[in-house]
C-alpha cells in the first residue's frame, strides 16, 4: 500500500476532528474553516519527464526490468517532496515544482550503483528514497533534473548471528515488516518512532532517527554495527568490529549523510531479545521543572526504563499526548505535567527496573497515576500526523519542530524556543499553541520536542517562514543543536553550516567531491554544494 | 617528572625479574641474557637539527618563552617515537633517525594555531606529543622535518558542568592528574587503561582509547562529547549536544585521527560520580571457550560490572594477569582460565549487580575464586610496561597486540592469531610463548589482546616483524580489526587501509587535505599522503 499522497499514512484511517476540537480551534485560535480540501490528484499539472531519451535509455537499462523505471505522473507525484507541513501544503494546492525526472525501483546494491554511474554521466541527480518521511526537506535537492531511488526493491532480512546478536537488513525494509521479520526469529530492534508505519531501514540511517523507546534501547545511530554504501565512484564499507581503535569511526559519517555521501544498501544492526512484557504508566509532576529534573535523575543515575518522556504543562492541558483525549473534560482538568514511563523486557527485568524507577519518581515529588494514560499513550502513539492532516483540513497549521542539549541549557532552550515562536507568529496575527515534550533523555542532555497550532494565515507556507526562522536562531542562540532526530535536509542547511563551522562544512564537502565528483548525489542537501 | 627515555615510567619504579622467572625463560624459551644494557644517553650522537634559521625564529615567535622552543640533545631524544617493544630497542641501541628537529611546548589552543600556520609555511612537519605512550608508531611521522608538539603546559580542567555532568579537559593533562582535579570535585572519568600512568587526555581521544573499567564507564571515545581542534586552516569545533540528527557526527571524524587532521586543544567529556567503592574478584572457568561464552552472556543479558576480563589458559597458567607472582607455585597449579570482576559504585549498586552477575556466572560454569585475584589484579594493573622492560634486559623479546570482533568470529580470531605468531616465531627459532586475555566486551563482540614473550634472535627489531606481519594478516582474515585500543599509527597502516577500503582512505586523505593542505599534520600516521 502507498501512503496517502496528500497527507500521512493509510487513507482509510483518517478522520476528522472531534466537534470539541473544532471549538477550541475557533475559540482559542481564531481557526476558520478552509473552503476546499487539496487538489485531485489528477488536476495537478505534472511537466513531462526532462530526462533526455539518453539517460533514460541508460537508467533503464541497469534495472531488470522497463517497469522498474516510471514517468507517470501518478508515481512522480507520490515521489515529490516529503512529509513537512509546507510539503503538505503546497502538494495539497498541487505545487509540484520539485517532482522527480523518473522513479526508478533498483533491486540491488549492484542496480543501484550501476545508476549512479549513469547519473554521474548524464548529470542527473539521485535522490533515495524510502518512506518519504522526511519532514526537514532531505527528498527535495537543487532546482535540477533529478530521479527518485524507490528502494522498496531492497527489502530483505540479508542476515542474523544470533551469537553476536546482530542482523542485517536491506534499506528498503518498512519498520514493521522489519520487525516482524526479527520477531520472527525472537529478537526486536527496539526502534519505534512516530514515523514507524511508514520508514525504513535506510531513512532510519541515513537520517539518524531516534525512537520513542531509546531510553532503553538506544537511537538508530547506535545500533549501526556496519553499513553498505553504493557511490558514484564504487561500494564503500564500514564497520568491522562492534567498536574499534582503527582511525575515525566512518560510520559516523555515513549515519546522518542523507544520501550527500552514497546510497545506504545495507545496515547491519544491534538486535536484542524480544521483550516477554511490554508496561507503560503515567506520572504526574507539579510542574515541567519539577519533571524534568525527575527524568534527569533517571538519565543520570538509573535505573533506566525503556521508554521515558515528559509533556509540558500545555501539552498535558490540551492532552497531545492523547490525541483522542484532546479538549476532553478530564484533560482539560488535569493541572502539571505528565510524564510516561515505559517498561520492555522480562518480566522480572520490568518489575526490579520499574521499583527502582518508582523510588526515584517518588523521591522527585512525581505521582503515579497509574497504567492507563501510559496505555492510552502506546495506543495511540503513531496517530499525530494523522491528527496533523485533520488538522490542515479543518484550516489550521500545525508542524513540530525539535531540538537536543545539555542539560544545564534545557531551560534556557526551552523558554527561547517558545518566546520565538510565540512572538513570531503574534506578531503575525495568528497567536499559536504551542505545546513541548522532552522526547529523549541522555545521561549529559535531553531533547526537546516543540508542536506548533495556530490559524494558517493567508499563505500558510510564507506564514510559517519566519516563526521556523526565529525558532531555528533561537536554538542556535540557546546551544542547541539545529536537530535531534529529524536531519538538516534543505531546510536546516543554513543553521547547519553555522552549527558545525566553516570547517566542519569544507569537511563534508571534501568528503561529497571524493565519493560523488559529479555532485549528482541528493545536491544541496545536508551542505551547499562546493564552489558554486 | 618525565618518563625513562628509554623504557617505560617511573624509573625509580624498574626492578629486575626474580630468579624463577629468569630461569623459566631460559628452560621454556631459550633466553639468554644480553651482554649489555641500553645504551648511556650521553653516547647517543644526535643530528643538529634541521629546522631552517628562519623557521627556527617564526616557530619561537609563536610561544611566548623562548624556553619553549627546545632543541637540546636529551629532550629532542625524549621526543623520539613511542613505546612499543621496536620503538625502546631501538632507542636503546641508540637509533634516533626518528628524532624531532625541535620540541616546541605550546601554552594555548591559539599558540597552537599560530605553530600549525608557521609549520605549514615552511613544510616543517608537526607531530602532537601527550605521554609518548603511542605503540603503533604514532609519533614516528614519514622521514622529513618535523618538530614535537609537547602539549604538557596544556594541562587545565576548564570546565565543569554538574548539571550536565561534563568537564571540559586540556589534552596534556595525564590522567591521574585529570582524575584527581575530577576528584576534588565528586567526580570520576572512570578510564584506566594501562597507560593510565602516563598517558593524557589529549591521546585517549586522538587514539580512541579504551580503559581497563570500559565494561562500566565505556571507552574513551564514547565519553568525549565535544572537542576543539587546532588546524593549519584554522579552528574546528565540534559536539553542540550528546546527541544530534544534525548530520553525520563529526566529532567521531576527529576521535580516532591521531593528529593527521589537527591538534586536539581541548576535549568535553562525560564525567560519573566517584564511586563509593571498589570491588574486584576473580572467576574460574574451566576454558577459555566457558569463561568467554560466561562473558558473552554478562555482556549481552547483564548486570554489567564495571571490570570485566578473562586470561586464556596460557596466561592463566603464567599468572600474567599477576605479574609479580609468574612462575610462583600457586599460579602454575591453577589450571583453566581465570576472569576478574569489579564493581565500581555505590555499596548498595555493587551489592545488586554482583548478585546478579553470581548468578549468571555460576550458572555459565564459573567458580568464584575470591576477592584476592582480583585485589592483586587491580594491585598489578598497570605494572606490565615494567615487566617488559625487565624481560628486554633479562633478553627476551616481549610485545602485545590486540583487535576485537564479532562475537561469531572471536575463535577463529583467536586460534588464527594465536598461530600465526607461533608459527613465524618458531620458524625463525624462538618458539614463543603467546598468550591472550580478553580485556573490553561488548554486546556483539569483544577484544582480544595478546602478549608474545620470546628470545630476542640475532636482530630482534627484524626478527618480530615477520611475526607481527602475519599476526595482522591473520586478523584481518579472520575479521577482526587491525586496532581495538592501541591506534593505527605508521605500524598498522597498510592493513587499515585494506580494513577500511580504498574509499576509506580517500575520504580520510579529502579531509585531509582540507584541513591540512601543505600536508603537515603528523604525515604518514593513519593513511599515506595522497599523490605521493
Amino acid at each position: 500500500m502507498d501512503m496517502l499522497w496528500s497527507g500521512w499514512g493509510d487513507p482509510a484511517k483518517a478522520a476528522p476532528l472531534p466537534d470539541t476540537v473544532t471549538g477550541l480551534l475557533r475559540d482559542l485560535l481564531g481557526v476558520t474553516p478552509r473552503g476546499s480540501g487539496p487538489t485531485a490528484l489528477d488536476d495537478i499539472a505534472v511537466p513531462g519527464s526532462p530526462l533526455t531519451p539518453e539517460a533514460h535509455r541508460a537508467l533503464a537499462d541497469c534495472l531488470g526490468d522497463p517497469a522498474h523505471l516510471r514517468t507517470d505522473a501518478e508515481t512522480r507525484i507520490r515521489h515529490t517532496r516529503g512529509k513537512s507541513t509546507p510539503d503538505l501544503l503546497r502538494i495539497r494546492a498541487g505545487e509540484v515544482d520539485d517532482i522527480p525526472a523518473a522513479v526508478l525501483l533498483p533491486g540491488s546494491h549492484d542496480e543501484v550503483l550501476a545508476v549512479l554511474r549513469v547519473c554521474a554521466e548524464h548529470q542527473v541527480a539521485a535522490v533515495p528514497f524510502g518512506g518519504g518521511t522526511s519532514v526537514v526537506g532531505g527528498l527535495a535537492p537543487e532546482r535540477t533534473t533529478f530521479v527518485a531511488l524507490d528502494l522498496r526493491r531492497l527489502d530483505a532480512l540479508l542476515g542474523l548471528d544470533e551469537v553476536s546478536r546482530t542482523a542485517t537488513l536491506q534499506p528498503g525494509l518498512r519498520a514493521p515488516r522489519a520487525e516482524a521479520l526479527l520477531n520472527e526469529r525472537g529478537y526486536t530492534l527496539g526502534h519505534f518512532p512516530q514515523s514507524y508505519e511508514w520508514a525504513t531501514i535506510g531513512g532510519f540511517a541515513a537520517a539518524r532517527s531516534s525512537g520513542q523507546a531509546s531510553a532503553g534501547y538506544g537511537r538508530f545511530d547506535e545500533m549501526v554495527l556496519g553499513l553498505t554504501v553504493a557511490t558514484p565512484e564504487g561500494t564503500w564499507e564500514t564497520g568491522r568490529a562492534p567498536r574499534s581503535a582503527a582511525g575515525p569511526d566512518l560510520r559516523q559519517l555515513v549515519l546522518g549523510s542523507e544520501g550527500a555521501l552514497g546510497v545506504i544498501t545495507s545496515v547491519t544492526v544491534r538486535i536484542r531479545p524480544l521483550p516477554q512484557e511490554r508496561v507503560y504508566e503515567g506520572w504526574r509532576f507539579a510542574s515541567f521543572e519539577a519533571g524534568a529534573a525527575a527524568l534527569r535523575r533517571i538519565a543520570q543515575d538509573g535505573p533506566r526504563p525503556t521508554v521515558l518522556r515528559l509533556s509540558d504543562e500545555t501539552e498535558t492541558f490540551i492532552g497531545l499526548a492523547q490525541p483522542d483525549r484532546i479538549g476532553s473534560a478530564d484533560a482539560a482538568g488535569s493541572a502539571g505535567c505528565m510524564a510516561v514511563v515505559g517498561y520492555e523486557g522480562t518480566a522480572a527485568a520490568n518489575e526490579e527496573c520499574r521499583t527502582g524507577v518508582h523510588q526515584v519518581l517518588l523521591a522527585e515529588g512525581g505521582e503515579h497515576v497509574g497504567s492507563e494514560p501510559g496505555d492510552r499513550w502506546a495506543h495511540g502513539r503513531y496517530n499525530a500526523p494523522y491528527l496533523r492532516d485533520a488538522l490542515l483540513d479543518a484550516g489550521a497549521f500545525a508542524e513540530t519542530l525539535e531540538t537536543a542539549a545539555f542539560w544545564s541549557a534545557i531551560p534556557e532552550l526551552y523558554q527561547g524556543v517558545r518566546l520565538a515562536l510565540t512572538t513570531t507568529l503574534t506578531d503575525a496575527g495568528t497567536p499559536p499553541l504551542v505545546m513541548c515534550h522532552i522526547s529523549h533523555v541522555y545521561e549529559n542532555g535531553a531533547s526537546l520536542y516543540f508542536t506548533v497550532v495556530s490559524a494558517q494565515g493567508e499563505d500558510p507556507v510564507a506564514h510559517w517562514a519566519p516563526a521556523k526562522h526565529a525558532a531555528n536562531e533561537a536554538i542556535l542562540a540557546a546551544g542547541g543543536t539545529i536537530s535531534h532526530h529529524h536531519g538538516v535536509g534543505t531546510d536546516h542547511r543554513d543553521w547547519y553550516a553555522t552549527e558545525v563551522g566553516p570547517l566542519g562544512v569544507r569537511v563534508l564537502q571534501a568528503a561529497k567531491a571524493e565519493l560523488d565528483p559529479a555532485g549528482v548525489l541528493n545536491p544541496g542537501i545536508l551542505v551547499p554544494p562546493r564552489h558554486p
